[in-house]
């Protein structure tokens, strides 16, 4: 059996978000179906992680195994062609046998974009926040989050969770006239951490809470105290690393 | 008489251009209801110029005459208000009595982006382009177009046009990994021009044509000789300067 890595580049917009469901349109399901045409094989496609309804991806990875001689280009082409305009396999290699998407996975990258005004094009791409924001106070809150934490007030309480220990390897802001970007890796990411960090964030650039209350926040372990789940439409998974 | 200038961004992926036609969701359709919403008056809107289906407009300008009190703020906020996501009226200026969107304008500038991959992410923004472009030979052409030139060779024939003289003040490439965008700016600009200069580049870059070959396609003033007519998703309005 070969093992085949896949890197994916979606449009989460009209996505009820990556795992296959029984009623909506999904990523790995779209995906399910191109391998079935391309191999005549029905092999599980596993995905570095899973992404919420409307999130979108620009370097997603995948892995499934399959019998076939194909070279790899050929299966690249091959499934673009079987695939709708808003999924697109950016590139496709061959992997060890114990290669596995997810559990291989060291850390992943998201961005999440802030529209500073409303845009008509790019809208899909970026939440619009309508408040003035204080990028520097937004800058100085983020260092909290760097490094190991338990994410419990970050992250949607999830019974299945087993802990919520993760360890932030980058959070830095970018900004330009129309839109402010945050880039944030890390080993882990709880269910909503990113967007519930950003919502929480701009609370902060607003003047909502003091950059120091992300400290008190984290250590409450209160979901309670963060600020809201950002949309899910600035969101975008940028990289994965192995 | 109040003469209000506005400028206005689009999204043109599911319009049908800037023309007001009988059947058809328009820019100039779209907004003459959210004026008439907001003033209970149907002034004409004129723009700086049409654009065709599926073209957007990051400043496209427009203006109309009625009778109102409102500050500008409180137009702008009311129009978008009115307005659906895909248009989006990003300021509002009182003008002289004699400013005119389009017979006041001096020089619009367009933009132009080629994608070199296949993306699923701003697909409705870029034509993707299959073949590997040399951009060195694409700006060497492009030199040929600056300047006063009658563009017959580059435009869409109409019965209706007195000449095809524009003046190119700006033709420039700039480039990333994934895009290649064109800037150009004219003080007039003819029917399909920047999508037929595009798509004759193109095949300059491809190696379909010398780059020299643009000024042979210029001086025969034949529309057969250029390139064909590039996809309209992949144009935005930028600028109209006054």
């Amino acid at each position: 059996m070969r093992n085949i890595k896949i890197v994916v580049e979606y449009d989460g917009t009209d996505f009820c978000g990556w795992q296959v469901q029984p009623n909506g349109r999904t990523v790995q399901g779209t995906l399910d179906t191109a391998v079935f045409k391309l191999f005549q094989q029905r092999p599980t496609i596993h995905g570095s992680g899973r992404t919420d309804a409307g999130v979108h991806a620009r370097a997603q990875v995948a892995n499934f195994k399959v019998e076939s001689g194909l070279p790899a280009a050929t299966i690249c082409k091959g499934l673009n062609s079987y695939l709708p305009a808003d999924v697109r396999v950016r590139s496709v290699e061959n992997a060890d046998a114990s290669f596995h998407a997810r559990f291989s996975a060291k850390s992943r990258e998201y961005h999440y974009t802030i529209a500073r005004r409303q845009q008509a094009i790019g809208r899909h791409y970026a939440w619009f926040c309508r408040y003035r924001l204080d990028v520097k106070k937004m800058r100085r809150a983020s260092v909290y989050l760097l490094g190991a934490h338990a994410f419990e007030a970050f992250s949607k309480h999830n019974a299945k969770e087993k802990h919520y220990l993760s360890t932030v390897e980058k959070l830095a802001w970018s900004e330009d006239d129309d839109t402010l970007v945050m880039e944030i890796r890390a080993n882990r990411f709880l269910h909503n951490m990113v967007r519930i960090i950003v919502g929480t964030l701009v609370d902060v650039g607003r003047g909502r809470l003091h950059p120091d209350a992300i400290r008190e926040i984290l250590d409450s372990k209160d979901r309670d105290g963060a600020g809201t789940t950002a949309p899910a439409h600035g969101l975008q998974l940028t990289k994965v690393y192995y």
